[in-house]
This record gives C-alpha cells, sequence and structure tokens, in this order.
C-alpha cells in the first residue's frame, strides 16, 4: 500500500483524534476529507459488522443544508423523487441527476423542518451544484456546510448500543428516519440508517468540537457487546449489492442503469433538474445495466483503483467496477456494469492484470 | 505516514505505471485521481526543481472542456476576468467564483478554438458548475472531461529538455500560451506553464493510452540534464508563494483575500457569475488577507491535515494555512489568512500541538 501525503486540502474529521487512538492504519479520501479504511485486522473488522457492532468515522458524508423559504421548492427541483409527502424527521434515499439525466450523487434527504433540509451526500460536491441550481433560478435558499458529522454504529447487534445510550424509542425509529436529540449535552440527530445491509444507525455529530468525547461515549458503552472500530466495509457492500457513487458509476450512468428506478418518480414536476432526460431514457431503456460477476478463480488481486474490462464471446460488454473475495461465500464477486443485452448467466471474461479471468453473471444482490 | 487504500472512486492516471517504475511512494488525491507526492527523497526531489529539471504527472489537473456555439460565451459567463481580447493558443489563469463571490476555482484557461475551451482545474468539481449554468440559461455548449492528462516538466533546464523533443519555437512560447502538436506520433498541446516558480512545461497527452510512452521519451531526452521524478512540491511553492486552492481557502474566501485582484475584471458583463458580490467586496475592501509568517522556531512538523490558529495579543486573529522549513531560506515559514487588521511585522503567534509557536508576519512571496 502506497502513503497518503498530507496535505490540508484534505481535512480531518471531528472523530480523527479518536480513530487515531483506536489505532487507523489506512484511510482514503472523500468529499477532500479523511476516511478511515483500516484498523490493521481487516478480517475482524468484517466479521464485527457481520456478527457485532462496529463503529465507524463516517464523518466524510458531510452535509449539503438548504435553509430558508425555498429550501423544500429547491430540494424537489433537485431530486427527481416524489417528496411531497416527506415529513419532518423523516429521510429519503433521492438519485441527484443533472440535466442530461446522469446520476452526480446519491444522499440521504433529511428534513429537519419546512425550511431546512440536510442532504447527506456521496463523493461528489453537490454544495456548488445545489448553490449554482438555486442562484441561477432566484430562489431564496442558502446552500451551506454545517458543523455535522456522522458516526455509524452498525452490525446486528448496533440496537442494543444505541438502545443503551439514546433510550429504546430507537428500537422503534422507521428506516431512514431520525430524530434531534443531545447526548451528555452533545447535540447529536440518530438516524436509522447506515451504509451496510447488517442493520443500525448513524449518529450526526452537530459540534465538531465533541467527536472524541462522542466517539469514546460509544465506545464505552458498546463494550458489553464488543464494539470495535470499523468503516464502510468493501466485502460486505458488494455481498449486499450497495452502489457505491464515482465507484460503481461513471460519467455518463443514469439511475436505471445501477438499479435505482425505484427511487424515480417520472411524475415529478416539469422543472426538477434531468427530468426530461429520466423520462426519454426511462421510455427508450438505458444501454447498461447492473449485474453481479461470479468469477472461476478462487481469488484475485483487490479491490483496486482501476475498473477492468469484461468481454462476453470475445467482445467487450462493459466492465467490472469492483471484485473481492466474499468472505461469507468463498467466491469472487464483484459488479458488472455491462450492455442491457447481458444477462445473469451469461459467461464471461473479467480483463485482469495477470490475464483473463472467466466468470459468469449474476443478479444483485449476493447476499 | 498513513496507508492509503485502493478504491475505483480514486482513478489512476496515464501515467500511472510510469510513476510505479519511477519508485514513486506516496499519493495525494485531488479531483478524484491519484497524484504522486513522492519517490523517497524529499531533498532530492526539492533540488532537482530547483536547480535542475523535474518531471511531474500532474494528470489530475483536468481539463473541463466547453465545446460547441456557446463556448466562448460560457467562459466569459464562469470567469469575472475580461477575455474578449484572449485568442487562440493563449491561456489565461481564471478565478471562478461562486453567484456569492467566494473563490471556488483557480483554472488556467485554454482557448483552443472559437467554439473550444478547456479549464485546467485546481481541485474542485467544475464539471457539474459549467453544466449547471450552461444548462440553467439554455447555452448551446457541452461540457465535458476531455481524454487530456498534464505531465510538467519544470526547472531551470526544463527548457532546454523541452525544445530538444518538441523543438526551438518552445523558447519563444509566451508564459500561459501554448501550441497543439505531436510528439512521435502522440497527440499533445505544450504549453508554458506549471505549479512552480522555476519555469518550464506542461505537455497536455491527448491520447490516455500513451501515457508511459511519453513519460519515458522525456525520460530519455532529459537524460543529459539529469531529468528525474518530482511533482509540485509543497516547499518550493510556500516560498514562491502560490497559492493552493483548497488548502490555502476556505468556503467563504474571495479572490481578494488572497492575492488575486489583478486577474478579477470588475468590468466584465453584468450577466458573469459573481461579478455583483467582486464589486461590492472591492468596494468595501476583503475581510481577510493573505500574508506569509515566519517563525522563530528551527523547525515544525508539517505540513499537515490541520490549519493552525494565529493569535495577536492573545486574539484569534486568522490561520496558518500551510507550513513548512525552507531549504534555502533556512527559515519556518508559512501562509497566514489573517485579519486585515493584520500587517507584515507584527508579532504573532501559532498554535500548534507542541504549544504556542511565535513568529512574524511578512509579505509574499519569500522568494
Amino acid at each position: 500500500m502506497f502513503g497518503l501525503t498530507p496535505s490540508a486540502r484534505l481535512r480531518p474529521s471531528p472523530f480523527y483524534d479518536a480513530t487515531l487512538a483506536e489505532g487507523v492504519t489506512a484511510f482514503t479520501t472523500y468529499n477532500n476529507m479523511l476516511m478511515p479504511t483500516s484498523y490493521g485486522d481487516p478480517a475482524a473488522e468484517y466479521w464485527r459488522l457481520i456478527n457485532g457492532v462496529s463503529q465507524w468515522d463516517v464523518a466524510v458524508e458531510r452535509q449539503v443544508q438548504l435553509k430558508g423559504p425555498d429550501a423544500g421548492r429547491l430540494a424537489q427541483i433537485l431530486a427527481p423523487r416524489d417528496l411531497s409527502r416527506c415529513v419532518e424527521g423523516q429521510g429519503k434515499y433521492v438519485p441527484l441527476c443533472n440535466h442530461g439525466g446522469t446520476l452526480i450523487n446519491d444522499p440521504i434527504l433529511l428534513k429537519l423542518a419546512d425550511d431546512l433540509y440536510w442532504l447527506s451526500i456521496a463523493d461528489s460536491n453537490i454544495w456548488f451544484w445545489a448553490g449554482a441550481i438555486a442562484a441561477e433560478r432566484g430562489l431564496d435558499v442558502e446552500v451551506s456546510e454545517p458543523d455535522v458529522s456522522p458516526m455509524a454504529i452498525q452490525g446486528p447487534k448496533a440496537v442494543d448500543v444505541v438502545a443503551h445510550v439514546c433510550g429504546d424509542w430507537v428500537r422503534d425509529l422507521r428506516y431512514f428516519w431520525f430524530r434531534e436529540t443531545e447526548i451528555e449535552g452533545i447535540p447529536v440527530v440518530v438516524a436509522r440508517s447506515g451504509w451496510s445491509k447488517q442493520g443500525g444507525y448513524e449518529v450526526y455529530l452537530c459540534d465538531g468540537t465533541k467527536g472524541t468525547a462522542l466517539w469514546n461515549l460509544f465506545r464505552e458503552a458498546g463494550r458489553p457487546w464488543d464494539i470495535g472500530p470499523g468503516n464502510p466495509n468493501v466485502y460486505e457492500r458488494i455481498e449486499s449489492g450497495l452502489l457505491s457513487w464515482g465507484g460503481d458509476t461513471d460519467e455518463r450512468t443514469n439511475p436505471f442503469e445501477v438499479r435505482l428506478e425505484r427511487y424515480i418518480d417520472l411524475d415529478v414536476p416539469d422543472d426538477t433538474v434531468g427530468i426530461a432526460a429520466l423520462r426519454r431514457i426511462a421510455a427508450e431503456g438505458p444501454a447498461r445495466h447492473q449485474l453481479g460477476v461470479i468469477l472461476d478463480a478462487a481469488d484475485i488481486a483487490g479491490p483496486g483503483f482501476h475498473w477492468r474490462e469484461i468481454t462476453r464471446n470475445g467482445q467487450r460488454v462493459g466492465d467490472m467496477t469492483n471484485g473481492i473475495r466474499s468472505p461469507r461465500l468463498d467466491r469472487v464477486i464483484g459488479f458488472a456494469l455491462v450492455s442491457r443485452e447481458c444477462a445473469p448467466g451469461d459467461r464471461v471474461e473479467v480483463v485482469m492484470p495477470e490475464g483473463p479471468q472467466p466468470g459468469t453473471l449474476a443478479t444483485l444482490p449476493f447476499l
């Protein structure tokens, strides 16, 4: 693994000191911030998420705050999903598209009030985007980055830990819903969400000076359940079929190509950015679709920085956008962004540095 | 130094294999791509730039391509600098601002034709930004990312190396001007530019499959001048007073705060994004300005991920946004973004992890 040179372009999170104390060994960058990616024991970190409870610094999931009389109007203009019945305390997964229907982010939208929304974003700059649309349309709304930094508690035992800290009301919270509260005087938003399929919560820290305090509070409270550090886990997320914007998408990917059609409402108002293009794509059908691929090989080097070409009968049909050996399936699996002429069951080859690797297309998710 | 975990969200450059062969040891990320930051011998890399010729993978300086009948119109709408006399083959440094006058990038604009411009950008997403403005204003222009990746040849001997490869015409190229040409069949744009004050060129590779070939061609041609690998050098750029967007700026920095007033033309058309705000800021004067700071200490740990608070007479007046021990000055120097009430000569303290460090404000550049 290569080193990551410090630079003030890349901001540390409020949990940075706490993750240093936990023994973080590697980072990735995301929204020009550092996110821990390893504490030195990948197997332990994986199984802790599958069987126990794992604590993640996901402050890089930054918030794009829409505040003002036109906040709700801007949210609906940006999101090709019907938000008219979204109420305070409710979150919704909203693909964002540009005017051409290309997916530019896939945040969770949180409605905090009629005049206050957050977009909890993936790894692309939506402050500039939302600010440009708001200003060009003359809307009365301020787009900003608030002092808000999520920490995730994930895994089957997460509910017990978070209930122990916050109270049993969290057990009844519906998926993507949230509540503003305080934990020992620290302002937070507690949401039932997280980038895994193992269940859990995201605790949005609303005071960046309290990162170590909040981290340690959950660390102590979680001891009876053997809580330990982890991070959005590439093995689990590939097994579970979770999309990584920018990792599994490129500059022409639309939502229909990557299994997001159920989050698109084609009858949103005509002034929604990209809706005309999305209606056209929906009518014509997308050029590509996202499947799984299972390789015959027992293991591969990966995940890496590169997409890998996929061929079928010697013709290039798309790319494998990620690939790992699944601990639970004991097979090499990945996502395939391929021509819509390809179908599950097709035999293909993935062009790896070590040579073409035969495999079979499959449906997602794997687990 | 921490490890950087591979991810397909972070793209390698066309020169990636060549830099691996050169022995790259560390990277940063920039525009969601990898940029080499060390080949294991910082002192050699620094002095090679100061006294010789250095070869850099700066493919992360991506191009935002504006193509179509309204390309020039969009360029002028985005840039609060008069482009009316910019001709084909000419480049210009153009601060880009949002509607509030905040600096959102500081690219080199290259005019390739009346209907074709590139913005060679710093580390923020201008594709989304330019695409939003173009679409919202109904302009007939396509915003895209072409297959173009700069490699820099920098240092006092760069001119000899590039003239040896391209011909003596490069000696007469004016600063920021460029020419489209081919080198052994590889399509390139050769510009007199680069992120150092040691002189040199940027060779924009226009075929991403030819990265290793282009790298090795310059590597071989440069042998008589002892060419070797390097990267945008934090020591040299601080000595020379070069701005790092995102490193030395924050979410409220305007161009007047960071010494860019000479690149702003307040009489550009009224439909230029941000011009009303810039006229107001120019009239009122900016709240902060950028100075140098020279610490009394012999050395510090740095550069790091953090800005460091600056106090004067016990009151916070701003931040040190970077800091290093200058090899040529044998002093610890940095950039200070401070209240406009501060002036060169003021005694201040910089709040470092090891304790407050006394120092003196200074003018930029240092060298």
